[in-house]
């Protein structure tokens, strides 16, 4: 997959769509991306099936409440020593980097870490979305151990996390970390070989979302309504996946908090149009569940996006403001993610919600 | 110098007097220390001057809130990992130990890993005393870099730090992850050459802690005043410490908080005898500030150790008690301790005491 600097919007809106409100304002990460793509450092993305089995990859992101990352953006230098703290702890160079989550900025910023290592970025990830918890990637449903997990804060300083197995306790641990960095720490983690990623990777997140983005932008030039052209898409692509408009309406009150290094919320939805009654969604930087008139409608792990609702640009949960019209969208995931492992960890009750997953197509 | 089993009570003794009220419950070390010299691992004590001035040493320690330590042990377990980790880190094997302060329970952890490796453990340390925060070391103030700090929980998961030589952040970062887990690590840290400890550490710290335990003790064996004897056994040192009883009395009143990882409190004590008025010994783990109605008569990083007023046996801060019966004693600490550059990272204004240090025996 080759990128240009023109694409940069798509993928950006793209991974924003897919980091359902959360992984950092994607604006950032397009800047950052272009800063590198203008003097000509490009980002090498590969497909999975590319990397040796025996190849060393890890993820890199960057970790932290995304409102804190609006304040103060990832720190290229940082992202670069996280690599290297990580070669230097294993003995060993990489030789690929994977997304840890394709949504929001973190589905742009291993492209720069790409561009500025050299190392090639393979088109996949361990979420196929965004998640708020360092555990709730399918590297660690599927076997892999998070450990070491190297966290680096603005001026290069260095955690490294070590609790072997233990990737719940590593996301407590390195939480902490990134509380003590003041909120937003730049990581490199969960260091695992070609086999491993070919096992236990999202396959195809990078361009997934790469051509939401450009189904939105294609409508805004062709001048369809770019929602029903999102659709269309996402209809269309022969992964049977399933995606709805949730509900249709305006933002009439919102909750937000700050606390224990995450973005705490609700977004109150109240019907426009055709649409009637209220729909609350409820957010931990992500999207995680959405009620229509109290009924659950959409949960995690399927895809709650809320975005614009004449252009479809998604509107992390940061952005969200009171009087805007928007379109909340529920996207299903792939069964690779609604298995009872998988949702253990990433699905409604992992959140402290009382109810079993109903997948989206399931939801009257 | 050669350690026996009957002389842990002195040892320890001498540590908690040392520990000015902090540094952990001396109780918990000799009991852990005794444990291992009983099956026969003893500790090896060495003179700094025989160690090689390109020797690898590093200080050894449990960082936490004392009143966490009371309640959970430090494992010893986690003391040999720390040092393996850091081991690992370095790149090469560690040539002696040392003590990180020679206070409470640090006072003998650091002999029971030497118990454990093998390693000589010098008879020296970084404070001469206890203080609660990393920095508050002679290596940091002599020019030694804290990172990396390896800091092992519980069950053997790891934390490394590396702030390069910015030893506040160092233990900002540290207290996070010590928080994190759950307000008790075990760490090894402040990796030097021998010729750095011999600049920077305190000289004869672990022999001096056993002399003033075995004052008092012998003092008990003599039925003489232990107080009295343990004075006496300071003045007549030949190091030119001053010493003296700040206050006797009796526990009137106590305001205790765990809080960021510390235990911060006040004890106020009223004359009993021929004492008049009010003493208030202020600590953040360790006693900081002793006054004398609203005067202070004792201030860091002099010494300032409660002891009971009848055996002399010190008080650690978690130890104290409504009612207690005690004597306050303030101890001089050597020149080393009070140059401005020391003075800067544990004089009275580094805890937020807007007073400059003044020195014991020039306070009426």
């Amino acid at each position: 997959m080759k990128l240009e600097l023109k694409d940069l919007h798509d993928l950006a809106r793209g991974a924003a769509f897919l980091g359902t409100g959360g992984g950092g304002d994607p604006y950032i990460g397009r800047l950052l991306l272009q800063q590198e793509m203008a003097v000509g450092r490009m980002p090498n993305i590969v497909d999975i099936d590319t990397i040796d089995d025996d190849a060393l990859v890890a993820p890199v992101a960057s970790m932290g409440a995304p409102t804190v990352m609006v304040e103060r953006f990832p720190k290229i230098a940082s992202i670069e020593k996280a690599l290297k703290v990580l070669e230097k702890r294993l003995g060993r160079k990489l030789d690929a980097l994977i997304c840890a989550e394709a949504g929001g900025i973190n589905g742009t910023l291993p492209l720069i870490a790409s561009a500025r290592t050299g190392l090639p970025i393979i088109d996949a990830d361990g979420m196929g979305r965004a998640f708020p918890e360092l555990q709730m990637m399918t590297f660690n449903i599927y076997g892999c151990s998070a450990s070491p997990v190297v966290l680096v804060d603005d001026y290069g300083h260095s955690f490294i996390v070590d609790t072997e197995g233990d990737n719940k306790r590593a996301e407590q641990y390195a939480r902490a970390a990134v509380i003590a960095m003041r909120g937003i720490a730049q990581i490199a983690l969960f260091p695992m070989t070609g086999a491993q990623v070919k096992k236990a990777a999202i396959r195809g997140s990078v361009s997934f979302a790469f051509d939401i983005g450009r189904a939105i932008g294609a409508a805004h030039r062709d001048r369809r309504d770019p929602v029903e052209a999102l659709l269309d898409y996402i209809r269309a692509r022969g992964d049977r996946r399933f995606c709805k408009v949730l509900f249709t309406g305006k933002i009439v009150d919102l909750v937000r908090e700050t606390r224990g290094g995450f973005a705490f919320g609700r977004a109150v939805l109240e019907g426009t149009g055709k649409q009637s009654g209220r729909c609350e969604v409820d957010f931990q930087n992500e999207n995680l569940v959405a009620r229509h008139d109290g009924r659950i409608v959409a949960m995690v792990p399927d895809l709650i996006s809320v975005v614009d609702a004449e252009t479809a640009e998604p509107i992390t949960t940061e952005g969200l403001k009171y009087g805007q019209r928007v379109k909340a969208i529920g996207v299903s995931v792939p069964p690779v993610m609604r298995t009872p492992e998988a949702l253990a960890v990433f699905g409604p009750r992992a959140f402290g919600y009382g109810v079993d997953f109903v997948p989206l197509e399931a939801i009257q």
